[in-house]
């Protein structure tokens, strides 16, 4: 049994070092050190890269086929802008025309197919199991046969988002996937965005919103106004790009959506890192000073945010001091009820403790519901409440 | 020269190890980590454990006499409650009374006598000349003459605080010191609050105030009240002792001095910790619940949060948008102006970067303005408003 894993090993190091054009030493460090990881309970068995290294983005997966691998790489991380204007004069300087799309709030997916399967990756490299049945059922195998190379990058959004749920987008009942990137499998390289609305149209495929082409120096002004616009309606923010893709884009979001997460994040106060909530005070900092804001309006941006960050927390305290768990409620509708089992061990390879409840079978598709507990929350408020120290 | 070197280090690290019960080769190796570092600039040189290992607290000092050595033990970290009824009722339990001290804000000094000087020494183990001048005026060497082996700790405060400035006091018109313990030198063992109170009467020594001692079960409702009124006051909070000093002690602070930290801090956001304001958002949220605030007393307290961190951070980036440099403004007041030139280089010790203006001579003393540079606010916040990334 060993012998043969070293073998099946060796051939998947060979055509790896080839493919990412890296020496088989270096592909057999980073499996060791568990930065590139073999998901071996999915068929075919496949590699992601947890980490970024050298050139190769985090979230990339390799899928091992027979005798040959599939790449796909990961998502870039796209750079956000503090102040817009400065920003966006320094970053898109020379270019005629901006291209404004809205940043929508749910999860990042990029759908592929391999071999003959259309398969949802989550933004850290994994097949999703419940992605993948959404995937399959939305997008399908159409777009895939006559472009194999591509991938369809976007956003799931809608309640039932098993990851962080948000019910912001009246028109989206379940989950839906919306597509803001299309790109080459292998090279991470995206087609022009008229290209992409071309095909996507062309499938049936939804996109995000396009809000027009702009000249550069008057974006700014634009999306400051449609910021407060998005931001009235509960929604995320925006997406600043080249429209020939040959520059990376940039992306600026709305104060309310910066507080929903602080509210959402400080149920779980323990449980996420201090750096989620100190980026997000300072981007309200940064943003009330370009907003030019006076005594009135700060001191209502101050309220907002002490509320987002009090509120939720405060509730969190009372509900353990009466003995309640802390749990993320969160939930799937599947059609096959292999997924939600499958979603289940995806959930385990994720190290999150999640309890699942009774499948519930609604117009020919199971509803479950998911407790994600939040054990760090759970014991720190515990642990203060029994009388010890911070 | 090399060899003087070795040979003198030798000896001290022969008497170190003795005194300090660890083998010469863990001395040595502290010394070459720097976890014991020699300050040789100062006569006598002396060593400090900037961290804390294998029960010596950080911030002991080491002081290299001719062939001897004097051992100055750092003050022990106070553990804060979180929620005072169960950790009061935790931490107390079985004593027959407990005593409330005011817990006062300004900085923690030591001052010992060593030879025949007085010195102060900061939390961290450094002797501070500035500190150093106002100990010896103020206390002198009376009570040290007769106590050579105990340690006066205490707080430092008033507006020529040159660590953190802060004018609450109206009694306190340049600085001042009040003792809170009384420990011995070399074990760091205190005495009773009696016995500290007796003798510092004896000396006319300045100690903090005692609100009295209190049955267990009355403590939490006790500090309650007083936290309200020392908060309205604009004071910091209180030390909850066991009055025989064999317990370890607890604290608990106001509102108002958690904000008036964060408000402090926030103008130098880039250079504070994360966990700085994330603990002190944390307190806010237990002290909340355990006042069973209900909806206008909640939103009154997040709305004071949410100031204290948006508008000095607000206030820093609009003055840097103005090309004002963000620096902390202190201040001392010398009775030598060599002393000045002494915490000059102290300063440099700490790796503060700081300017020091032209001395003001008043009343027979020097006064010294001194801006310290918070050089990653100020890069920071310059960065992003010229367009880069967060």
């Amino acid at each position: 049994m060993k012998r043969f894993q070293e073998h099946f090993d060796e051939e998947f190091i060979r055509i790896a070092s080839k493919a990412l054009g890296m020496p088989e030493s270096k592909i057999t460090g980073m499996i060791k050190r568990r930065v590139l990881q073999r998901i071996s309970r999915f068929l075919p068995e496949y590699y992601r890269f947890e980490k970024g290294i050298s050139g190769v983005e985090p979230g990339t997966t390799l899928f091992n086929l027979v005798s040959d691998i599939e790449i796909v790489k990961g998502f870039p991380k796209i750079h956000r802008a503090m102040v817009l204007e400065p920003t966006i004069q320094a970053h898109f300087k020379g270019l005629p025309l901006v291209a404004i799309e809205e940043k929508m709030n749910g999860y990042n997916v990029r759908v592929v197919k391999i071999q003959d399967q259309v398969l949802a990756l989550t933004r850290g490299g994994l097949v999703c199991p419940y992605t993948t049945e959404k995937a399959t059922e939305r997008i399908g195998l159409e777009f895939f046969r006559d472009h194999p190379d591509l991938v369809l990058c976007g956003e799931m959004v809608g309640p039932d988002n098993p990851y962080v749920p948000k019910d912001i987008y009246p028109e989206v009942e379940s989950i839906a996937f919306y597509v803001f990137d299309i790109r080459e499998k292998d090279t991470g390289r995206p087609i022009t965005l008229e290209k992409k609305n071309e095909l996507c149209e062309r499938y049936g495929i939804k996109t995000v919103r396009h809000f027009g082409n702009y000249p550069v120096d008057a974006v700014a002004r634009i999306v400051a106004d449609l910021i407060r616009e998005l931001g009235a309606a509960g929604h995320e923010g925006v997406v600043i790009k080249d429209p020939e893709m040959n520059l990376p884009a940039l992306k600026y979001t709305c104060s309310e959506s910066t507080n929903s997460d602080l509210q959402y994040a400080f149920q779980f106060y323990n449980d996420y890192g201090r750096d989620f909530f100190f980026s997000r005070v300072v981007r309200e900092g940064f943003q009330s000073v370009e907003w030019d804001e006076d005594g009135d309006a700060l001191h209502e941006r101050s309220c907002r945010l002490g509320e987002s960050i009090l509120k939720p927390m405060v509730e969190t305290i009372r509900k353990r001091k009466r003995g309640e768990r802390i749990t993320e409620n969160v939930r799937i509708r599947v059609s096959n009820i292999k997924t939600a089992q499958q979603f289940e061990e995806h959930l385990r390879i994720l190290g999150i403790d999640a309890q699942f409840g009774e499948p519930l079978y609604v117009d020919g598709e199971y509803l479950v519901e998911i407790k994600k507990l939040n054990q760090s929350t759970n014991d720190r408020t515990d642990a203060l409440l029994n009388g010890q120290f911070w």
